[in-house]
């Protein structure tokens, strides 16, 4: 009887803008009826419309099914159904997510949609708490590096003048969380791939442990280390998906001079960008000045398995693609990533198994090293945003990806859960890593909500 | 102040002669002191001393340790403590389980102590448990393989003249065991290791589930195949040893008139010997006639997977030994062993990870085909023991391990748990092969245990 008072309620809701509002303050406002879930998603399939001509984050946009889903999550607000944290919350995924009635490329040329098949549990579980998938964004070619030199490549939102570095593989999703046209993206880490386009793009972007999220139903990189991630304005943002993906309860806040940070000895502060060494220090100034502990941390070093981790993960990729697959179409791959997979082809079994065996070791000297403190605090990236126009040909690309990872890719071989907040006061972003425990999700995310109100960047694109 | 007594209680008790009494009653009267542990060993040490220079079953002997240990049993009987159903139990261990103050060769003459440096789980719970290890057992190399026609092989119990198959890789415990020198053999069993070894000597073998039980300190062929599994002269002996390894109580017998045993429609009944067929086919009807149904039972087929076992268990063992080991110490191997190592040289990751991906879906297969029955009825073996003579070229000592294991490599690709039962009338053993579901270990023990009431070959030993 109330259905057309309730649609119209709907309907005279106004559109959220997610630069302004948090997660929370758009639940508060969609259950009042102050925001439509279908104004919102108007308002952004408008804003994608009108942008991704020049940002080219989305590859493609489900228009129809967003609004759909909108209607309906207005109707359950009508209905007084709640869906949790993230009813209404309007959703992009790095196209190696499947999701029914759209297209999965995993950024390549190469047909690999019969390799994963179907949606996992992931947009399963986003879809039955009302999040809205608005589209897919662009991934790097097999979520295999940062930068293909024959791909496009979105464009980084903080700079309107220069089409810079947006970072990768999940370039489309951090662009397109940065941008502000969607309030959530999803990306992949299994070197980097969320934290490091995170800091370029200036957003918060959030890994948790490796193998603590089911990852069917995402075209896999590398089944040993590949970890689902996402992109958000705040660590507020990302906690609240962590909490409706993980089924865990928030952590108590922790107060900031109880907090006891690792500062490693040893390679995170090397050869980093001026803005980039500044912005850090600044960082570890207010995080000292406001009480926490800083205290330096000896990791164990990476060098051979970290030169060796191209070829283990080749050799994943090329099992899931296929022997056959991946040689009748490395002319069809970017130079780059055809580079990338060929060491899979030739990589012996004994060498890979031991190499797992090593990695296996490798995070268990982590999991000490991590012990005796709350988290560990690095730069996440050793540069800001440099224009993309130098990084063209493959071996500059290649160099790229590698430079760029430095900081990353040991939180992946440690196991470790990890985040990048967005710092610095330059004009160009600088993200602030902080790595957690494995399995330490809900409490490294507490530990980042603390260090953030401290350090964070104002919101960008407020 | 009893001591002395006691002492002299333990020191006037009765030697136990397996042959005659199961571990059941030994542990009775070991605990009556009609038995001692002490007079047990003594009287197995002599008969290994008689005994071993013909059967070539033992390699090492550990009679101090084997005395210490059975000193302390009876000294804890007299003191009333039980250490629960593997008390006083003299055991062997193929020369693939570690064991304090024990050599360990892996059956090869290169040198791999430092592969396997220190006693694991399984030992450390039978020692605990109160079994006393005699000893340690001959093995082909590696367990790779039934038979190596480069070293000696130990000799076939079941028959005085002529020197057969006793069957591998656990050759040694199988003989020891069948020969009445210990109660309790240890072997593992990675693509039929015990059963079929089981089978030729006429005693009774079994496997667990492959990652039931820790395989920490057991030298490793394959850590997806792998399992342990012993010897032992009837199925009740064999299943209190499975009590204390798992920590599970017996499962209650099940009627023989409720029992539903599924006959494989195809491979398993191929090619038998004669001899083996007429044995199979008594048991069948005899199984029927007592009240049991036999149903045909449609497993997946393996012939690919099968034929692919071998690289994928040499590309796990090259791991473990090293490529450098391995290919600097060729030419020191068996040339049966040597031929089947030199394939895990140069499997592709990519291939290993394919093949670990099907050999995942096939055991899904196989779970979902046991589902309707209550175990897998089949020979164990082909044949029944013929003499080794004529089997020492390379190529007829391959063939024979490959036609010897083809009925019990598919329990380990479908990985089932399984036992072979000494069954048959003839003048030499045959083996029926009984397979559970995973995880189904207890139940199986409980069915063979009915099965084997029915149809068990008369103790060869008594």
């Amino acid at each position: 009887m109330n259905e057309s008072n309730n649609v119209s309620a709907a309907s005279t809701a106004r559109p959220a803008d997610f630069a302004r509002v948090s997660l929370a303050e758009y639940g508060d406002g969609l259950r009042r009826q102050a925001f439509g879930a279908r104004a919102t998603v108007t308002r952004l399939l408008d804003a994608i419309d009108r942008e991704n001509r020049t940002l080219d984050a989305f590859t493609y946009v489900d228009a129809d099914g967003a609004l759909e889903a909108a209607r309906a999550v207005d109707a359950l607000v009508a209905a007084r159904t709640d869906l949790g944290p993230l009813m209404g919350v309007p959703i992009a995924l790095k196209d190696l997510y499947a999701a029914r009635g759209m297209p999965l490329t995993a950024g390549s040329r190469v047909d690999v949609r019969e390799c994963t098949p179907d949606e996992g549990t992931i947009v399963r579980t986003l879809k039955r708490g009302g999040a809205i998938v608005l589209g897919k964004t662009r991934t790097t070619e097999f979520a295999f590096g940062t930068f293909n030199p024959s791909h496009p490549t979105p464009r980084n939102p903080r700079d309107a003048n220069v089409h810079r570095m947006p970072g990768g593989s999940s370039s489309g999703s951090a662009v397109a969380q940065g941008a502000g046209l969607c309030a959530i993206a999803f990306g992949s880490d299994t070197g980097g791939s969320v934290r490091q386009p995170a800091a370029l793009c200036g957003v918060a972007g959030f890994k948790p442990t490796a193998g603590r999220l089911p990852l069917d139903g995402v075209f896999p990189l590398s089944p040993t280390f590949d970890s689902p991630g996402w992109f958000a304005d705040r660590v507020d943002d990302a906690a609240r998906v962590w909490q409706v993906l993980s089924g865990e309860a928030p952590a108590r806040p922790r107060p900031i001079d109880t907090l006891v940070l690792g500062r490693p000895v040893a390679h995170f502060f090397d050869d980093l960008d001026d803005d980039v060494a500044r912005a850090i220090d600044d960082c570890e100034r207010a995080l000292r000045a406001a009480g926490a502990r800083i205290v330096p941390v000896t990791l164990p070093p990476v060098t051979d398995l970290d030169a060796a981790f191209g070829g283990y993960l080749a050799a994943e990729l090329v099992t899931h693609l296929g022997r056959a697959r991946v040689e009748a179409n490395l002319e069809r791959m970017d130079p780059v990533a055809a580079g990338r997979i060929t060491l899979g082809l030739t990589l012996t079994a004994e060498a890979f198994l031991d190499l797992r065996r090593r990695f296996t070791l490798l995070a268990q000297q982590a999991q000490a090293a991590i012990a005796g403190v709350d988290a560990i605090l690095t730069p996440t990236c050793p540069r800001v945003p440099p224009p993309i126009e130098p990084y063209r040909s493959p071996d500059k690309a290649a160099a790229w990806s590698r430079d760029a990872l430095r900081f990353t890719r040991p939180g992946n071989l440690f196991r470790y859960c990890g985040i990048s907040l967005p710092v610095g006061g330059g004009a160009l972003p600088v993200g602030l890593q902080l790595l957690g425990r494995a399995g330490g999700d809900t409490e490294l995310l507490a530990i980042a909500g603390v260090v953030d109100a401290i350090v964070g960047r104002p919101n960008a694109t407020a």
